[in-house]
């Protein structure tokens, strides 16, 4: 078996961001040498997001008003998690829909995905630095 | 290691459509030879779901209400991916909830599930072909 | 390859309720003997959930609130699938919201987590006997 582990690290300038992060990850599959396996790839931080979706700024755009919908930033005094001195109790939330991992399966060396699919790190608590954790195993 | 890499193809006459694909999954399992590993199965895009819960009418039709009070279809112009000529930004926040993915265990070469455990195809744009990906891996 | 599969048993007193399940993974990776792969956690049964989050009691708090919002266990009449003669439909839906399963990295034989990952079960129907499946495959 082959296995590869890598961290990237983004810092984001805003608070909410989405950051397209496939062609990173298709470097580190090639890196591996994985031709047949699955690589995993998730969020390090729990205000923090990978999903997979469509590159397309108008989506992204809905995502963030429909999460705010769900889970509004203010009043902070809205969650009890805030207490703590945090403000970031709707980051929490937001990254729960969105979701904190993916697994993508490789085939033949190469990300296996459909005519859309491309990989997101999404950011509901930002303009520090955080990690996501690259997991590739394999043979 | 093994590996079994397929590509089921599906086709729904509805724009909404859960499909229990839990038979099929398990002969993948069968056929791959793998006693000890994990099973992948991913929607290729990003309109639709891959689910884990139970096959029960009542409760499909309950999260069909449920994902339409969160993402409703109509209006169309709610939403602003639907500017770029599409109707579906409904359809890419439903599978969101549901999620893309699940990743089962297999041992001693089945589905290792629970007892109401079936694995649902979720269609939120359909009338036409789309693919889901099984990626199994193991010895 | 190696591998190894364990199932956790889980009794809540509380319909809802959220356990800290790290140090028994953290155990079965250690007992696995697996230095690089990954760790699967999954519920088995499909009125609870596995996520990754912070062990901060407000945010808890914060959670059960707005899964409730979002999928009230009362009136039971608003779900088709109360009328099996089960009162957990609200479960199967904050489930599907929490997550089934999570898939975590092992490096140099441990979980690979970032500062604050803890790793739940979520129950939402509970006071019976309820299965949690771990998969550790690597090498």
């Amino acid at each position: 078996m082959r296995s590869l582990t890598e961290y990237l690290v983004l810092n984001t300038t805003e608070r909410q961001e989405f950051i397209n992060i496939t062609r990173e990850i298709e470097s580190l599959v090639e890196k591996s040498g994985v031709s047949e396996g699955i690589c995993l790839v998730n969020a390090m931080h729990i205000t923090a997001s990978i999903f997979i979706n469509d590159d397309e700024r108008g989506l992204h755009s809905d995502f963030r008003e429909w999460l705010e919908g769900f889970a509004p930033h203010e009043p902070l005094s809205k969650y009890r998690h805030n207490l703590t001195g945090e403000d970031n109790a709707d980051a929490h939330l937001k990254r729960t829909i969105m979701g904190r991992e993916v697994v993508v399966a490789i085939t033949n060396g190469r990300l296996d995905f459909g005519p859309w699919e491309q990989i997101f790190y999404g950011e509901f608590d930002g303009r520090r630095r955080k990690r996501v954790l690259v997991k590739i195993i394999g043979e």
